[in-house]
This record gives structure tokens, C-alpha cells and sequence, in this order.
């Protein structure tokens, strides 16, 4: 299978599981759920549950037990979108090109909404999966609230916004990144490694995947703010730079920013070594990330 | 020992173990991690873990072993207030007479703050813990996020906001009330019963108890709100009604409030009778809970 066609198949996957496990829209409290419904189904590409699926075949895992676990990790992504956008953050009002979910539902659903979808995730996080052996249950929710809580996720959201309009240097720009999408990609393949039965050293070879492929991700994220593809980008070009928010084009340029991606998309290839050819589908969404922003 | 020193003693150990469990203030980022403790170290009385630990010890378990959860429980306490008292919700300045999270810290600041202590919560359920066999770390997990979440405590609170100034029905009351307040005192004896290691009975009876003490707790709440004692309440008197908010003794009187508050009580404490002797704390928690509001 081309990388086109398995991006298509997991993301599909998802979808349909996302359908099937959120609390129906005429289920008490009927607008809460319309409201986490309406982020959840905004049109999302899906990567970090793509990602878990990706590592999980790649230690020779079945995918079906990652299902969850895949749904919990863009349900904690949704409601981080969710709360990004509100008045009080970054006050946006489009979010791929569809009114931002206090637009739609009000300040105070849309914050109840990305509340009760990060809440979400761990119903799922804690669910008992046939074959799933509950100290895995209980290590993989381990790992991702920390890699979505005040030292991930929430950590560098909050460096993001106290660096707005300042000027910062790599190694805050580093943490920030590190930390707002990194964690939570490194989150998603580790619990992929975990849930298809990987061991240790297949479970340090994903990691350090995730860990380059992470920063990776965002380099190539920065680079697309200037000179990509809106509908790549999934948000509007340029609106980092409008926002005075640092970016690795602005502090090292773009010609050392795509340097910086390709190495990190080779240190993310060259760990999965030990992992053989069960990891190429892996291999391959790491280049797509970097090779997007070409 | 009687039922003021042990309120004492359970209260000082929660607050111990919240000072030592949560990240200290000089990690970065260290506004966030302030604004956390600011509002966790707010006064707290903290009844949720009390009621953890006096279940644990009413199925004969090591109370220990419930320090992690029952501090979860008052993280996930304290981010519902934060996110409550935010302007697009309630609006208020003051909780407790200090002024709240984002009054201190700003808004933006006060929503990240509580998705970290809400993230934080599952970090520290997910935590091994010596002698808690993981099925049940995985299972109070469960039970904990469904009842904070969108067909609980969440889901409670849309219900309450969407009715404030409305004109509202007993059963809608009630609605809000077992899930707002209601679901995470459930929640919390019923973890407090599986982390002492009780039975499916005793897991059981304390649920009777639960949601018994859940209701009569809320409808002596309503009842403080207009008689109370300021201390006791740990919010404004009269703030019920001057928002509009339906209340017991608006819908049913304040006789019939105290009726139906005593029968749960009874209710409750007639739940505990299988577990004998060991559960006496508890109950005369429930008797504490209700008498408090004569």
C-alpha cells in the first residue's frame, strides 16, 4: 500500500471509531455534545492516531487494540484546539475555514466542550480492551497526560503565549515545540509501540522516532506558515508571523530551518533500523512530514 | 477518635500530599505550575478525599494506598471551580474571599491552569502504586473520568448554566445536582471501596451510600445558601439566588428541603449496615454533611 492509500485507510479508521465512541448529539446534555462533536468532526487529518497505528504495526501489533487509545489522542488534540482558539487565548475565529467552536456554541460551551473532551480521552484511556493487559492500559494513560499536561502539551502552550510578541531564542522556541505538538506525537507513537505488544528496545526505537519526527513535524509546520499550502497547513498562511510568534524560519531562516527538518527526518528514519520493514509505513510519514514543506 | 479530629487528620494529609505530589512552583513553566497551587492550596476543605479515605477504610483497607486518587479527586475539584469562576461563566472575583485564579493570573492562564490540574489528575491515577494490582488502577480511572465528564460532573454544570434565571423542574434540579456535585462524591467513596481492596458487595453498598450522601450533600448546600453560616459554605450567602440559580428550597421549600436532606442522610447511613463497625466514620460523615445545614 502506497503511503496516499494507508494515510486514506487510517484516517477513515479513525473517523469511523470517533463516530462510534463520542456520546451521541441527543444525549443529555444534548449542546455539550453537539459542541464536542462539531470540533471533533472539523476535519482533522488525523496524523497522531495515524502515528499510533503506524508504530503499533510496526512492532508487529494489530491495530484494532490501539483504536482507543488513537480516538482519546485526537480527542485530547480537539480539545487543545478548542481552548487554543478562545477569546482569552488566541481569539480566533476560523478554524479551517469553519467558525471556531465558541464562535458556533458560545465562550462558555466551547471551554465545558474542551473539558469534557479531554475527559473523554481517558474514558477510552481506561476502557478494558480484550487483549490488553491493564498494566499497559495504565502505562500508556501514564504517558500521555504527562505528554499533555503542565511538563507537555499545556507546558508549551503556555511558554507559546508568554512569548508572543517577544523576542525568544532557539532553546525557548525548542521547548515550546518540544512540548505544544511534540509530546503528544511522542505520546502517540509510544503508545502505539506499547499496545502492539512491542518490548523495550522496540519501545526506545519508536521513541526516538517520535522525538525527531516530533520536532520534525514542527519545523516543517513553520516553514508551511510561510511559503506553503493553506490546505496542507490546515490553518491561514502567515498567521504565526501576524501573531509575532517565533518561528524557525525567523530565528535561523528558511534555508537552515529545512536543513534542520531533513536531519531530523533522517535521525527518525535511522532509529527505526532495528524495527525492519514492519516500520515503513512509519518511515514514510516521517518523510512525508518534512518533504511536505519542500 | 471522634469526627472533628478526623476530618482534621484526613484534611492535614491531603494537604500534604497535594503539597508534595504537584509540580513544585520553580518548574517551568512557573506561572502555570503558581497558578495551579494558588487555587489547590485555596482552603479547601477537602471532602472528596475524606470521604476516599473513610471508604477505604470502611471495607478495611490501608488508606495509603488511596493518596494518590483522593489528591486526583481535589485536583479535579479545583479545576471545575476554576473553569466555573471564569467571566464567561459564572464571572466571580472572589471564592473563598481571595480572588479567583484568573483574577490573579489572568484568564488565558486560568483555563491552562485547569487543564493541567484536570491532566494532572490522570497522571496521578496512572501512577503505580505497591500493592494496587493495575485492573484496579484502571478501573477508579474509569470511574473517576466518567463521572467528571460529559454525562457527569461537565455535563452537570452545562445543565445548571443553561438553566440559570430559568424557571426550571424538580427532576431537571436533580439532574444537575447528582451530576455536578453528586457524581465525583460517587465517584470518590466508590475508589476509596476498590483501592481498599472491598468486594463487589461492599463496592455496592458504599455506591448506595454515595449517591445518597451526593444528593444530600447538594440539597444541604441549597439549604446554607440561604440560612448558612458563611464558613461552612465557603461561598457567598445568597449567591444561589442572587444568580438566579434554582435551588431546593426554591422549588420544594426549605421544610421539605430539610425532610428530604434527613431521609437521604438515613439513606445513606442504612446503605452501610454490611460493612459493620469500620464504616462508622463514614457514617457520620453523612450525618455531618446534612446536620450542618439545621
Amino acid at each position: 500500500m502506497d503511503l496516499k492509500e494507508y494515510l486514506k485507510e487510517k484516517q477513515m479508521m479513525t473517523e469511523a471509531a470517533l463516530e462510534k465512541i463520542l456520546p451521541e448529539e441527543d444525549l443529555l446534555p444534548s449542546n455539550l455534545h453537539k459542541a464536542m462533536r462539531y470540533s471533533v468532526f472539523a476535519g482533522g487529518k488525523r496524523i497522531r492516531p495515524i502515528l499510533m497505528f503506524a508504530a503499533c504495526e510496526a512492532v508487529g501489533g494489530d491495530v484494532e487494540k490501539a483504536v482507543p487509545a488513537a480516538c482519546a489522542m485526537e480527542l485530547i488534540h480537539t480539545y487543545s484546539l478548542i481552548h487554543d482558539d478562545l477569546p482569552a487565548m488566541d481569539d480566533d475565529d476560523l478554524r479551517r475555514g469553519r467558525p471556531t467552536n465558541h464562535k458556533v456554541f458560545g465562550e462558555a460551551m466551547a471551554i465545558l466542550a474542551g473539558d469534557a473532551l479531554l475527559t473523554e480521552a481517558f474514558i477510552l484511556l481506561s476502557r478494558e480492551i480484550n487483549g490488553v493487559p491493564p498494566e499497559i492500559s495504565r502505562r500508556i494513560t501514564h504517558i500521555i497526560a504527562r505528554c499533555a499536561g503542565s511538563m507537555g502539551m499545556v507546558g508549551g502552550q503556555v511558554v507559546d503565549m508568554e512569548s508572543e510578541g517577544k523576542s525568544i531564542d532557539l532553546p525557548t522556541l525548542e521547548f515550546i515545540h518540544t512540548r505544544k505538538t511534540g509530546a503528544m506525537i511522542l505520546a502517540s507513537v509510544q503508545t502505539g509501540a506499547l499496545l502492539g505488544g512491542g518490548g523495550e528496545d522496540e519501545f526506545e526505537a519508536v521513541s526516538r522516532f517520535g522525538e525527531a519526527a516530533g520536532l520534525a513535524f514542527q519545523i516543517a509546520d513553520d516553514i508551511l506558515d510561510i511559503v506553503g499550502d493553506q490546505e496542507l497547513l490546515g490553518k491561514d498562511i502567515g498567521s504565526d508571523q501576524a501573531r509575532g510568534k517565533a518561528t524557525y524560519p525567523a530565528l535561523i531562516g528558511l534555508k537552515e530551518s529545512r536543513i534542520r527538518a531533513r536531519q531530523l527526518r533522517d535521525l527518525a528514519i535511522e532509529a527505526l533500523m532495528p524495527l525492519g520493514e514492519r516500520a515503513e509505513q512509519l518511515r514514510r510519514i516521517a518523510s512525508y512530514i518534512v518533504d511536505r514543506s519542500f
